[in-house]
């Protein structure tokens, strides 16, 4: 750490040519308020737009010109500006993401022709009926924070936001003690670190009343028991439904994570999973069934999704439930459970294996405090019984459902009985 | 190379934990005769839909229970099944994909399940305004192979196809010699090698009156000086219409290919590039316009491809000669040159950097004897001067146009002119 407080985290790769590097900020949907809902991808969207140094077009054009890649994207908990190019372009690189982190001009212009573009992305967003189902159940169960609202904003808050508020946003969130740069591949720590102190906002020492870490406005989930099932529907004209069936599940901190990760796998994790095997391949009642954990730092939640026939969606309701009451009641193979942790052991290794993808990885996790190696976790997982995924179906069965369906819709009195 | 022609080709990689293997087939449509089109590629469909050891779901499942990636595409002049697990999961990978392209059972039921799949997937590609542009292309300027021809197929060809002319052709094609099989990551070339044996169809040495070499059926390119300017107009209910401007090109192995590489980037290789700054930064004409090069093994073309407003398109097809008369004319600047060059270099190293694409790059390269190493090819790039791609926009100009528009189109009048 500087004494900014900005972290610096790098991991040199053998035998890589290239230079991935990342700017990390503690900046999403989860810390705006009401006024400033779709500031933090509002600004992500303007910081491309032009710096003290450099045009709009400059921006793109210098990394170009190097053959390298330059992107950005918004969650809900953090967002990422990231550059990949040659090593021997690495100071272009830095300079560059320092640049617009730092320096960006965020003139009126940019800021009208952005909200156009932001504008059509919502219309595109609410097009897709499973963004549209997830967005209406974290909005249910993840309410009290803005993890429950959309990272994009609504059309009225996009048509709200002013220059000022979007540049006090940005003069607030994108301080050192809340920035994280990343970097991998064929990286030098020291010159990275030396180069970056040539950025005086990101590397003078913080004034003394300054707050050092990171402080997460807790989001306050309601009592994962609480209550009736919860029935949203949303019509649109679409030939098939499409359905996410959630109940809230561990955050990324909750040792559940690791029984409830290869529970999602046993249920819905592919072709030989409960639900595939039984939906499709065995009734033929969809072309797929998925189930998943959603985790973030101190909330999270549990899906099954899919898209059906309108008049299938009852029956696949009771399917599901009968599923998870049946490993809570048995318990699961110690087949399944190996082959579970066989799949989990792969897919971890093999997302974690590019420079781009580590570089994504260290910079995330440290922004998080989730510091845990990649051998760590995959020693959590592999340390599950299989009593512990037992406990947690039993554990998700009696926590509050909220079921989201979009599309056609069948009657709501169908879909509430086949979820008593 | 083993005694039955099979050729494997590996490269280690320090630091990787997987395996990422991939079988190169010599399997096309270049090689399709009328009524054997769209048979490439409804074969890659079918192997995976079972073998005499495995149904088409375990084939999926054991791939998926280690956490792995199992694939396939077809191209026009080869086609590729590939894995991607963990190091200690490589005999899986191989035994899985050895077993497919050895013995699978085409199963009647299958084949007509995977006709309907492969009909609606022509469906969704004529819904591509750009692919159809593409193709209307190809089928003037690679007429007289099978490189002019959809490697989907054609509704009446697929409907057509009959199970033993599949068989016959899996039969014909899929032999040792037309093989290569390629891994890189954490490979032992060796324990491949020995796995590999295990396949007596793969490894038998060959009868001795087989052709040893894979025989290339010349595609026979018509003179490029010849004739007018071609214009194919193809109606849709677009906004925009959809517009690539084409004429013959080098091969992979015509030296021409490294000039004509970077005159693409000096003329429409992204923001900084000639066609780029004056259609749309200048002009405000389009939102984007690109120009690149194809090259198959004995045959290519160089487009130029852009969407905009019907009655934009003569304007700017003025605009496209102009900026390739330009550089006939008077060359490029040095700065521009070493740009290209740069970007090249950095688009080349960075695209050719993980281990799967590492794969797939000495894979390709062993079958259509494309051997270059990547740092060959940036020297042949570098080697490029001024004068080089002058003459090769010189050539170009001298060359026969094509030209499609797909979408609202402009009076056929108008388009001539603007092209003669």
């Amino acid at each position: 750490m500087l004494p900014s407080g900005l972290r610096v985290v790098t991991e040199r790769m053998p035998g890589s040519h290239t230079f991935n590097l990342g700017f990390f900020a503690a900046v999403g949907s989860r810390w705006e308020t009401e006024r400033l809902h779709g500031a933090s991808h509002f600004l992500e969207h303007v910081l491309f737009k032009g710096t003290k140094r450099r045009t709009p077009e400059q921006i793109s054009a210098e990394i170009e010109a190097v053959g390298g890649e330059l992107n950005a994207y918004t969650a809900k908990e953090h967002t990422c500006f990231y550059a990949r190019v040659l090593a021997r372009d690495a100071d272009l690189a830095i300079d560059v993401l320092a640049d617009m982190i730092t320096s960006s001009t965020l003139r009126s212009a940019e800021i009208e022709s952005e909200r156009a573009v932001i504008l059509d992305e919502i219309a595109m967003h609410a097009d897709d009926p499973g963004e549209v189902a997830h967005e209406l159940i974290a909005g249910e169960l993840l309410a009290g924070s803005g993890l429950g609202k959309p990272v994009i904003g609504s059309p009225d808050s996009i048509r709200a936001l002013r220059r000022d508020q979007i540049l006090g946003y940005w003069r607030r969130r994108y301080t050192p003690e809340r920035l994280v740069v990343s970097a991998s591949g064929r990286v030098d720590h020291d010159r990275l670190v030396a180069r970056l102190a040539e950025y005086e906002s990101l590397t003078a020492p913080r004034e003394p009343s300054g707050s050092r870490s990171l402080s997460l406005s807790k989001s306050k989930p309601e009592s994962p028991n609480a209550g009736d099932p919860l029935v949203i529907t949303k019509a649109r004209r679409f030939e098939q439904s499409t359905v996410v069936l959630a109940r809230p599940g561990p955050g990324l901190f909750d040792p559940d994570r690791f029984p409830i990760g290869l529970l999602s796998i046993i249920v819905g994790g592919g072709m030989a999973s409960r639900l595939f095997v039984e939906v499709r391949e065995r009734r033929g009642l969809t072309y797929g069934i998925e189930a998943g954990e959603t985790s973030y730092s101190d909330a999270g939640l549990w899906s099954v999704d899919w898209q059906c026939a309108p008049d299938r969606v009852p029956e696949i309701l009771i399917l599901v439930r009968q599923c998870l009451a049946d490993i809570a009641e048995h318990g699961v193979t110690p087949d399944e459970l190996a082959r579970a942790k066989g799949q989990m052991r792969g897919q971890t290794v093999l997302s974690f294996e590019g420079p781009q993808s580590r570089m994504s990885r260290i910079g995330v996790a440290e922004l998080l405090g989730d510091t845990r190696s990649v051998s760590d976790l995959l020693a959590d997982y592999d340390a599950v019984t299989g009593e512990d995924v037992r406990r947690i179906a039993s554990d998700l069965l009696g926590r509050r459902q909220v079921l989201a369906v979009v599309g056609p819709t069948p009657g709501l009195r169908a879909l509430r009985r086949a979820l008593a």
